[in-house]
């Protein structure tokens, strides 16, 4: 049963991790007229929600695959997950990542010791390398979605929200969950679809890069046309993970795409409004509402706030504008 | 008994209030060597914990106390909390404000729809105008720091701490919280030291502001020498309450002071670190820890963040310092 190994996760992590708050604004909900309840992800270590389902993967590795170290592809939050727990672990930790990563999260990376390996898009792709270190190191390769203990670990934050809102009585009408290769709303559904099962979840996706909406229109897994860029840098998987489609085209009810600006406005109105800081692709399930790309009336509403790592300089512009 | 009137405050005021999450990171505490228990006050509605206070307060008035409305006198937290009140309520307020307060603090009282009076500090006091309108216009007086009802309103804080930290089996050593006028470190201590009868509370106050660590080591109330001004607008009361002078000076451990520079400093970290929105007044509980004006190794360290309206000119400047 998946909620044994979700429950597992839990016992396996918790000790690890931060129980983030789940909080709600009355300012807030009077203004959407909402019961809007804000799951801090972004309070989590790291500033991403990564951290859950690295650790529950590294955590089944035996001694024998730590000493060999880990390697692992990522735009930098989940690069800083896996950097984090090698370096609590005192172990090696090898992190492929764009040469045009976010600044502050190849910082952050690298403060945590790992080793950063920067590749050009345009010429190889990451999976490439990481398959010729994997084989001439033999390091535990640790994927950033398209993996069962990967979406286990994320599947926790479900299990957290369950745990609150049973507490305040309140039953979730919508879940929204920010979505790149899919793999923290898979988890997330896994879990609050076990216990609410007519809840609604939607995947929120940045402009040019909603391939999980797309994809579950069609059935099958669909990638994107182009690489243009997005502000949501987190956010930008070519395609579906075969892992991640297969429990999302079951358990979502659809997706909604955030073009940049919007993206930006959230950021914006979350640090005036509720004084955190957000990275866009963490904060475009709020975006969602902001834009009135859902409605909200009168419902309780999960929003997902996912990541936290923001280039000073880019969030200096956003809240300024 | 005090806890009695407590616990009726927080029955009176639960529903109009935000419960703010208890907050503890481990990247932090390794940093600091510590376990430190961040209670966010500054994610309370209008930025601060003034609304307990002040709900507290209002909530027991007469309808015809209130048909007459309110007027209250703030550098601008306990203006916005109350003025958010009148307006939750339908009835009218009127805030004395400094001339120079905070931008963002005398927008957002405006917009919950208070009429706001400005005053010159260096030519009339702000009491003297609130007891001419209370005479002329009969309207309530809410007093922001030294009233029982204020006070017990605050404490409110201290009993949600005292909640959290009994599931989690944790027994505080330390508490430090920012002092003003001193309201909220006295409900806190109120509170606190009913459950906790052996912590140690420490009032942390800035330069040229610190009334009350001065006042308890001489034990009466000590005015402060001039108006020199401070960046934690917050807390630049002239001397300690009387109300809150007696419940501080039996309850209290001693006070910390803090420089300008090391509250900006604290305000950078906490965005940096903990990608928390604070302003100077609100997170030199922080300060203390950060430069080390305290010992907390291996302490429970209860770090109340007590407000996050800090004007957006300032909050970029530091954090791009």
């Amino acid at each position: 049963m998946k909620i044994n190994e979700i429950l597992k996760a839990k016992k396996r992590i918790s000790k690890y991790i931060i129980r983030t708050p789940l909080y709600s604004n009355l300012e807030i909900n009077s203004i959407y007229n909402s019961n809007i309840l804000f799951k801090f992800e972004n309070l989590q270590l790291t500033g991403s929600f990564k951290p859950r389902g690295a650790f529950n993967k590294i955590l089944k590795l035996n001694k024998n695959q730590l000493k060999k170290g880990l390697v692992a592809y990522s735009s930098g939050n989940h690069a800083q997950a896996v950097a984090y727990i090698a370096s609590m672990l005192c172990i090696s930790s090898k992190i492929i990542m764009p040469e045009d990563a976010s600044l502050i999260k190849m910082k952050k990376t690298k403060d945590y010791g790992a080793e950063i390996i920067l590749f050009d898009k345009d010429k190889v792709t990451r999976e490439e390398i990481a398959r010729k270190i994997v084989r001439d190191e033999n390091r535990v390769l640790i994927k950033p979605y398209d993996d069962m203990d990967i979406i286990y670990g994320q599947s926790t934050i479900g299990l957290e929200i369950y745990e609150e809102l049973k507490i305040n009585k309140i039953n979730p009408d919508i879940v929204l969950c920010s979505c790149g290769g899919g793999g923290l709303i898979a988890g997330v559904s896994l879990s609050l679809k076990y216990f609410y099962p007519k809840v609604k979840i939607y995947a929120i996706e940045p402009e040019n890069y909603n391939d999980m909406t797309k994809s579950i229109l069609k059935n099958k897994r669909i990638k994107n046309k182009n690489s243009k860029n997005s502000i949501c840098d987190a956010l930008m998987s070519s395609m579906p993970g075969e892992l991640t489609f297969k429990i999302n085209k079951k358990l979502l009810s659809g997706g909604i795409t955030i073009k940049d600006k919007i993206a930006k406005k959230a950021v914006k109105e979350f640090y005036e409004k509720l004084k955190i800081v957000t990275e866009p692709g963490g904060v475009i399930p709020f975006a969602a509402i902001l834009n009135k790309d859902i409605n909200v009336k009168n419902k309780n509403v999960v929003c997902i706030i996912s990541g936290s790592n923001i280039d000073k300089s880019l969030f200096s512009d956003i809240i300024n504008l």
